[in-house]
């Protein structure tokens, strides 16, 4: 992609309404803007790394079976009431009335609708286990939305729900479905901590959630270096404070700072019973489906991985979800020289797959530095006509503060084995 | 991928309440199940295809420039009163009050959000053309929703936006759209005709139609078969009855009938004279900016290409759109020799990267052949004992009434040609 070409609006300062480190750096970088409270366009930087995340996701629900549908957002009453959570779910539900009065709900999470599609269209224990799973944009009316999409109202959310003739069947792919998110967060080149929680409005017996580590998270995070537990600090069996015994080996628990970013739920029989969503067992008896949903905020992993991966100048990307990874950066397009030089890059690097921006725009070559710092390329190639002159370039990472020089014919090797 | 491990529930007999011959296939074929009134939910077998189109439209947009971005749903009144069409649009958009009784709708198009984008971050006719658009579910609340997802009231569109300095640039922009648009439907495998239409609600200058051509389509099409002279009916303009002469070129018109699936707009300055967004141009002066948009409804493109291409046993997907490009039927999966044949099959297409749906049901033939034809896979290939006695399959193009008999060494390199 050539910027010039590009819709890239970065500003020099940080808005004056932003309330989180991402919020502003996600808007500095051109990758959002802000329509009205908790409601954000995403622009083309920021749409791209949004796909990566969920082209990482897509491939490990695939992989362990996901098969993927898209629900309806907007819902009908009766559904939600036949749950309770119209009665229950208060103001962060966003109910409307269509043109004949009807009432319904945009929806902020899909149990209701996938339970009634399963109990109308799945009759017999042959065909569970079944994974069912969808990508959309969900809206929760948030009392003070903020933290920019990170606790926005409107925002994108990959939601799954699994449906088991038995607690047994339930266990084993609510246990892949903790490995595909351990997969998912790995990829996504970040670090992270999956924790028990609490079920909140979702319900059911038991839940984990992800968090994304950082210091700037909102929750708290009890673990143990001794053992694998780790806990939400809302949990109300968990310990205090830093050095009480870890509840499961007796050894110091310490506490640390995450941002919840996916969430997965045994849910029993909780919506299944409810609904009367039933299926046949091998004796012909009817009983309600066992079930688990399994969600991650695409939008807010987004958001998370910018609170962990940043420094003064800007953004860090990790290279899996990084919107490009490469930035060439010619001191002067104008130049007849950089910019041939430039454009063979560029076009050898597209020609091996590699996302590349170009900064062709005529601007100083300070506006330049600061912008590819700030929107936090991995990689940044600098051509300038002093280096040319010794046919060589500038090769810079992003999280390294030092930049080395390459000789111009070397450069494509060695970006690509950077890249490896 | 193997269906026992698939959710299709496909439906022997044709649902009662659906009203159109598309709407009937996608239910009984598996791909959709109806919620409520004009809201549907889309299985993995109608997301597949729905995918398919998305991509091939995302392809094209990216090749002509468009910059893809994801805007909100839910929007807010002030903007739609800008430009007035809060009061005009009436009970088509689904309006609705937040927690704090501010309102909003549900966004049916985004011309008011996108345009107040441009006026808030496009500064100089430097940036400009500039063409965004997105993919997303949109929200018509139809007085009657009728033909499953071709009038249903949640939708999936792609919609376009493009700003520019002048006329004769937002001209050429607009040719390059109804061009990309025509590659569009062309790689979809559907027979279509781009028709000068009437503006509605988008307003503007001028517009187009992509009618998908099918004899149960709403629209009336005249055209001539002596110069491109093609237009909606409903066009005031237009010839009221077959024979009567071509507007253009004094030739007699016909009369045919098609499904709207796209439409382009020269919108001019409606909107950006409206809401003040301007740019400022070589002389500094401030001008609105000159717009046009571009619209696809994904949905009903699926819906659409059913009802071109269809007959008495169901759907024909044409090959580039189908959800799978091959079905193997084994006639006895139990049977270890087909069983082997079948899965070594399935292997070495899918190592060929061709989508494969492996009918590994414990369904007798004739159920499987019924629903392979239901579905509309382009080959399928039956493995049965007799067969393999003589070392054969059996390869079927749904197109075609006969079949043919292929020694099974030569199977992949046949279909392989067949699907190249």
């Amino acid at each position: 992609m050539k910027l010039s070409r590009f819709f890239l609006p970065t500003l020099k300062d940080n808005p004056t309404d932003a309330d989180a480190l991402s919020a502003k750096l996600m808007i500095r970088s051109g990758m959002i803007r802000k329509v009205a409270s908790g409601l954000y366009e995403w622009l083309p930087l920021g749409l791209s790394v949004l796909k990566k995340v969920e082209n990482i996701i897509r491939e490990e629900m695939n992989r362990i079976g996901g098969l993927e549908v898209w629900l309806p957002q907007i819902q009908p009453k009766e559904l939600w009431e036949e749950t309770g959570r119209w009665g229950i779910y208060g103001k962060e539900l966003l109910r409307l009335k269509d043109r004949k009065d009807a009432e319904f709900c945009f929806a902020p999470t899909a149990e209701e609708v996938i339970t009634d599609l399963a109990r109308r269209e799945v009759r017999s224990y042959r065909e569970l286990p079944l994974m069912l799973y969808q990508f959309g944009t969900k809206f929760r009316d948030e009392i003070r939305p903020r933290f920019g999409v990170m606790r926005a109202r409107e925002f994108y959310m990959k939601d799954a729900y699994s449906f088991h003739a038995n607690e047994a069947d339930a266990e084993a792919t609510y246990g892949q479905a903790l490995n595909a998110y351990k997969t998912i967060f790995e990829r996504c080149g970040l670090k992270f901590r999956p924790v028990e929680a609490e079920s909140g409005l979702i319900g059911g017996s038991f839940s984990h959630e992800f968090m994304v580590l950082a210091d700037t998270g909102e929750e708290e995070i009890v673990s143990c270096d001794a053992c694998p537990y780790a806990a939400n600090k809302e949990r109300a069996d968990c310990p205090a404070k830093a050095g009480d015994p870890c509840p499961r080996c007796g050894a110091k628990v310490v506490f640390s700072r995450g941002i919840e970013v996916g969430h997965t739920f045994k849910l029993g029989t909780k919506y299944s019973a409810a609904m009367g969503a039933t299926y046949l067992d091998e004796k012909g008896q009817k009983n309600p489906f066992v079930m688990g949903c399994y969600g991650i905020g695409v939008s807010r992993v987004v958001a998370a991985a910018i609170e962990q991966n940043n420094d003064a100048n800007g953004i860090l990307w990790p290279l899996p979800i990084a919107p490009f990874s490469v930035i060439i950066t010619p001191i002067n397009f104008d130049d007849p020289k950089t910019k041939e030089a430039a454009l063979d890059l560029y076009n050898q690097l597209t020609g091996h797959g590699i996302s590349v921006l170009l900064d062709d725009r005529p601007e100083r070559a300070g506006v330049k530095f600061k912008d590819a710092d700030l929107i936090g390329i991995p990689l940044r190639v600098v051509i300038g006509e002093k280096g040319l002159a010794k046919n060589q370039v500038e090769v810079k990472e992003r999280k390294n503060p030092s930049a080395v020089e390459i000789p111009l014919g070397e450069a494509v090797p060695h970006l690509l084995k950077l890249l490896s």
